[in-house]
């Protein structure tokens, strides 16, 4: 099997995305080589192929939820051979000795994890490209394993919009007897959802438009509460033990916050950048109450979470595409037109 | 004794304070009759009346750090009696049925706490004066033991500064094998310093000025780290645990969140008012950081933190004035003129 890839790329910021080819590295010992099957499609990889964030490094490949069929092994890889099914998440590489490393929580890796796309390689300097691609060689570490029972479709943007929304509900406990609040309905959100409640909680979608009620409660939700309407909002202050954030861009907080009970905590994991309007300092002293970020989660707690999903019959609500609808797919993407991620059929590749 | 009573009041946002007597209540069968030793100068005894946060109800006769000697006890009281020396701190009040006062946490009382100055009695509906007075008379609900071994002048800021500081610490489990950094060396940051070396962490004061070095070490910091000096801080990157940010006024708390380390937290517990500059959201979720703010503590962990003063050799550093001094007093305090806490001696109102 040759080394050249195809694939589609951003090659500039106003650039629609657009066949290309490149080369993935000969194996290392410890590498997967996995061809592609369905690969998610994240805001983020929106966001990076319009050089949002102003580090984008071009041509760039997207995508981070990537769902495969190994074809091949290093001669060091132990846990994985031709035929599985895995996943490749948002890292395909960290230092591996830091104090995070050695916790699997490789995610805040301290000399910076290596992104799947967008970044470079650690060994051969080489840019790392993503999962809008025909095959991918990574190290079996940054490898999950992907349970027979779950659909490998849906399970693709498990691999971030699933972890994103797992990690923090597991880190703060989220249980039985609480009150669970996840803000906003998109691909991260209708994840918290599920998660939420096949955790045991009780729980409240926020969102700002009425209308959502039969879909969120079908997705696991108890409650609605409508953000824009202030009387509902009121009658929410200090209901709620956490708050899963997943909005993706500038919005204010405070009327969130409010909602906390004393000692509540509101996580922000869709939003990146200053929080802002900005939170009112006395709402936090008034109730001891927490607002923490949180980012995907480790790969072990990955396997843990595509467990959980297999033991739960959780799985994604997708509508598939092929790659050339991809800049459609992006359109509708900015507009909060999809239920609830788009995933890339990459047969539509070989076509 | 009669129920009339001399103290100092403000009576608008730009006077001075004043001699003025008005009237204690009747004993309550719960009431604790106090004659007044001592009364802590807060930074919010000047917020208030100067009517910073434009709530403030005009006469005001500010102080809530109280310490005083029994010298009667309604007909229900059980726990104090003639003679006792005891402490008032921020609250006189609180529902006692909602779940943060079942809790012990009445000043997190969800129908509000009553406090002990420029608030209003729940019963009466008379306005609540404070410790720059003669005498007060609480409920037994409200008041706390004073140590023997401690000394009363230098206890009075305990009763909120000590308390303030002390909470967090303790809620945040701070203790051996962890870095905890105390910004700002006021009031407040003196005794996070204490108390958070006391609980057996390495300790740092974070200050914008140096030339506190030698002061900090006497009072428990392991060291001290310049915040204006950018090399430094680059260095301290990720070290913190925990951060007690005492700082009473609008200030950048991004610098400090970039120290804080994996699953570090900051709280604030001086600065009331929006976060602004707004946090950077990127700096919380990649490091799975937490912003989150306290506010005093309750009636049983203020006793707690009395009895840890006395059994640690704990006191607050104080200087004493006479009441006749408190405009004086507050000019220096707008300062930060002071080390560490001013306490009035009342027994210069009988002068």
């Amino acid at each position: 099997m040759s080394n050249t890839v195809r694939g589609y790329a951003a090659t500039a910021p106003e650039a629609k995305l657009a066949p290309f080819q490149f080369t993935r590295r000969d194996p290392r010992p410890d590498d997967v080589m996995i061809e592609i099957l369905y690969c998610g499609v994240c805001h983020s990889d929106l966001h990076m192929a319009h050089n949002d964030w102003g580090h984008t490094r071009y041509p760039l490949v997207p995508g981070h939820e990537i769902i495969g069929r190994v074809t091949g092994v290093g001669s060091a890889v132990t846990r994985y051979q031709a035929g599985d099914i895995v996943g490749v998440g948002c890292l395909v590489d960290s230092c591996g000795h830091c104090a995070p490393c050695a916790a699997g929580e490789e995610q805040y890796c301290l000399e910076r994890p290596t992104p799947t796309y967008g970044g470079v390689d650690k060994q051969d300097g080489q840019p790392t490209y993503g999962g809008y691609s025909e095959r991918i060689v990574t190290s079996e570490k940054f490898v999950v394993r992907v349970p027979a029972n779950l659909d490998p479709k849906s399970a693709a943007p498990l691999l971030c919009a699933g972890i994103t929304t797992y990690s923090p509900l597991r880190r703060w406990q989220v249980g039985p007897g609480q009150q669970v609040a996840v803000v906003g309905l998109g691909g991260l959100g209708h994840m918290g959802l599920k998660f939420a409640k096949a955790m045991g909680a009780e729980v409240t979608l926020v969102t700002r438009s009425p209308g959502k009620e039969q879909e969120a409660r079908r997705l696991g939700a108890d409650h609605v509460l409508i953000s824009s309407d202030r009387q509902q909002m009121g009658a929410a202050l200090g209901r709620f033990d956490f708050i899963l954030d997943t909005i993706p861009n500038q919005h204010d907080i405070n009327p969130y916050v409010a909602t906390l009970r004393l000692d509540g905590t509101l996580v922000l994991v869709g939003l990146i950048g200053p929080i802002d309007p900005p939170v009112h300092s006395g709402a936090l002293i008034g109730g001891r109450r927490a607002i923490a970020g949180s980012c995907i989660g480790g790969i072990a707690e990955t396997q843990e979470m595509l467990d959980f999903c297999a033991a739960k019959g959780i799985n994604c609500d997708v509508e598939m595409i092929a790659i050339q609808d991809i800049n459609n797919a992006y359109e509708r993407l900015e507009k909060s037109d999809v239920r609830y991620r788009f995933v890339i059929d990459l047969a539509s590749l070989k076509g």
